[in-house]
């Protein structure tokens, strides 16, 4: 690795024969960068609302972040040759890299954490980037508007990677789910690896940033919603995160137009963006073409229409009222986005709901938004896939020696597809239980720590039990968080990506000693 | 179906020229009129110990049930021609049915249930045929020791049809894991499936009555434990059933040994019935070849040692306490029992538990024991074949283009296998998730109702929340109560026969009309 030095790069900050070649540093490198920006506009924002005293801290994880980046950036050098497998890892160390920098804010900071409290930095820096939305921040309100900008700009930024790992990343690899639209997303070809995910990456950012934009103006248009709100919770909206500045979330503008507006972000957001990009081209029947994505609508549909039903009849609210609060909250779990909107007079806390509504809640947060998308769960073409697997299965013990396709859509999904998507399914369940484990020994009741996984692998927020929509996970012992948290990162990168990642690097690692 | 006229019997209560080929119709007569000895013997005890007025009740019943099944058998004759996808209404149907009229003593005696809690009584015969154990029998020990003989028996009845099901019936469908070991269980062949099945039938019979003849000898030798109780508990440990006539279950005893006997029948009961007939004829190694059944007693050892360890450090018990009490509750649930130990001075509770213990044992109810036994669950073989699955598709996410096996034991599982595994456990989540909906629609908090939901479906008996050891299934509303034993059925029957059966059950009426 370290011999082939075949190309020059005119900004680099060492000397040509000092090149390392090292992908997933260089790419740590160009991702640490991209944070700067955000810290500097945290710091500024801090200093001119003067709110508290975070400029200096956070000034000072710009410089840091600054110098680490541009040093792995200029000193190592991707190698000329990248293959699928190489991927994993290099995602893997940008998401980690990321949030143990983008936590030094909070560390730095004594009056948000502090380094005494680095475990709940950490955790709130990894919620954060995994735009998961599980905070152990408490009194939210009270910091600097710069550091809570700085929080939510962890999950714009996250909200990104997101998108770009899911849309041009993944695919090429054959996770994920938008391999099945093969028109976008052809197959490995290590030739041109690169070069198209950077291509592909650029597009994507635009669009995010333009929807972002585009929900900070709506929001900003509503009476009521100052500027730094709308453009905070912009920030949060399309890649389905859930922090928000105020400890009382969307319930704080007590405000259904500004809830509409968060919920469409919501929904942009766990839809593919390869089809909004298609979208915005002029195709606009991509939509309709990709079975997945009808059918995310459609159960946002079916389960806001029952759950309107069930608060209306049995819990006795308006009509108007119950849907309202019902299409929020279901928006908000689907997209795995975590917002809440809970508020006098509302019926937000769906911790209070009758129970089958929060069962319908429980299955939408497993089962969670659309291929290609940032929202979190196992992703609607899986279950659909497995459902339909389920199904053959019976048609099959019955008339053994048939053949039986899985289609979706009206389109064969290949045998391999097939047996990934139900591997993906078991790791799943087994990563669960085995998290569900390590959390409850490490002290929490066991409905606490069975969802608090849950929340944390689908990148929900918001968990059951003691750490339910209206607390926070301050409820789990501080051991617990940082599992939490890693749960969170294996969630987020689809699992599969990270057990393979894992191994890649362990390959790594005992190859080079 | 009515003009094949092919076979004659000369026990047939009604003329030649009226016979009609029924394969269901016949098996369920076959198998109320097994009933009856069943009825009869706890007419007798009720009578003899005069402990209540249910003789009458009983002996009604009794005479009922054998009217019906004496007409059903003799009227209906089997077609000559039995393929495989006819067997699965014949389970169905006979499962039903048995609950049904097994159910009449309850109905028959008002102290027990009456017809005004015609569903309470079905769902205790359901609960008792399905070997689930939980009950909705309040002050349990205050009724009749013939009627509590009856409940004893449904059990039994249970399991012995389980192990018929699980050994001669589901294998030669291709269902079940049995079919896992190729020597003694042949793929499907129509012309001899009903011989074959009879004939693997009678030897199981011997075999668990043996069993179930050895536990009661084992129980009656130990002071303190009547042969009443010793042959009651006897009758609900080898179908790992769960019923006990007395409300403190095997607390009632405060005996280890008692305990031990128990843990041995339910252990033997969750291993394969094949494996012990083939010990039983010499061959003591079968048990170490079937990686299923070994791995089963190492995660009992396993279970059991870690609990031990937790119980002793955490809580504080003293060593021999803690080891007695995590084996007893690891075995009852692992094998899906269900009996408790709950006593004064000990540690049954297992709700009282430190959490990660209750993780462990939740993880164990899930896993059940192995194929071709009375236990319930998912079965180790499908967790082993999942599991391996799931690493497979990490492995191929590398390396898109090999070939990787799914291994147990050193054998290669073919890829129909695999995916059937994979198609089960789909089934058994999607099943869960609408029977949790559905309970929880029926007004139980969500954690009781997925719990309720999950024991019933593993057949297992206590639940969480409110329907935990030291409680019954009387905290579901009586609509839900009939819910939960519809899904015992539905696990019992390994949930792809009653998808199956009802498929094939649907179109016969269909196509007769």
């Amino acid at each position: 690795m370290r011999g082939a030095l075949r190309g020059v790069s005119e900004l680099s900050l060492v000397p040509r024969a000092r090149y390392r070649r090292n992908l997933p540093l260089h790419v740590v490198g160009l991702a640490l960068l991209f944070l700067v920006p955000g810290m500097l506009l945290a710091t500024l924002v801090e200093w001119v609302s003067a709110t508290s005293h975070g400029e200096r801290p956070l000034l000072t994880a710009a410089l840091i972040t600054a110098g680490v980046g541009a040093v792995l950036f200029s000193w190592f050098r991707p190698p000329d040759d990248v293959r699928p497998s190489d991927v994993f890892p290099v995602v893997v160390w940008t998401w980690l890299s990321c949030s143990l920098l983008g936590g030094l804010p909070y560390v730095l900071d004594a009056d948000v954490f502090g380094w005494a409290q680095w475990d709940s930095a950490l955790f709130e820096s990894i919620s954060g980037f995994t735009a998961s939305g599980s905070t152990v921040l408490t009194d939210i309100d009270s910091h600097g508007r710069g550091m809570l900008l700085w929080r939510q700009l962890t999950q714009w930024y996250g909200g990104m990677g997101m998108v770009v790992l899911a849309v041009s990343v993944l695919p090429l690899l054959g996770v994920g789910g938008q391999e099945l639209m093969r028109a976008e997303a052809p197959g490995p070809d290590s030739d041109r690896l690169a070069p198209r995910i950077s291509g592909t990456a650029k597009r994507l950012w635009l669009l995010y940033a333009g929807l972002t934009a585009a929900v900070a103006v709506a929001l900003f248009a509503i009476p009521g919603v100052g500027l730094y709100d709308a453009v905070a919770h912009a920030l949060t909206a399309a890649g389905t995160g859930g922090f928000s500045p105020h400890g009382d979330s969307i319930g704080h503008f007590t405000s259904l137009a500004a809830e509409l507006v968060m919920a469409a972000g919501m929904i942009a957001g766990a839809m593919s963006f390869s089809l909004h990009y298609r979208a915005l081209r002029g195709d606009w029947r991509a939509y309709r073409r990709a079975s997945d994505q009808m059918l995310f609508l459609k159960i946002l549909l079916a389960a806001t229409a029952t759950i309107t039903l069930l608060l209306w009849l049995r819990q006795g609210a308006s009509f108007g009222l119950s849907l309202r609060d019902a299409f929020f909250n279901v928006v908000t779990l689907a997209t795995s986005g975590g917002f809440h909107n809970i508020r006098p007079g509302g019926l937000g806390d769906f911790a209070a709901w009758t129970p089958p509504a929060q069962v319908i809640l429980g299955v939408l947060m497993l089962i969670g938004g659309g291929a290609g998308s940032t929202s979190g769960g196992m992703k609607v073409f899986r279950a659909q896939i497995s459902a339909a697997h389920a199904l053959r299965t019976v048609r099959l013990a019955r008339r053994p020696r048939s053949v039986v396709p899985v289609k979706l859509g009206g389109a064969v999904i290949p045998e391999h597809v097939v047996g990934r998507v139900l591997g993906f399914g078991t790791l799943y369940i087994m990563t669960f239980g085995v998290g569900s484990l390590i959390v409850a020994s490490l002290g929490a009741e066991p409905v606490t720590a069975v969802s608090g996984v849950i929340s944390a692998l689908s990148n929900m927020g918001p968990a059951l039990g003691e750490a339910g929509p209206s607390s926070d996970f301050t409820v789990f012992a501080r051991p617990a968080r940082l599992v939490l948290a890693a749960f969170m990162v294996v969630g987020r990168l689809e699992i599969t990506a990270v057990f393979l990642g894992a191994a890649v690097i362990l390959r790594h690692l005992q190859g080079r000693r």
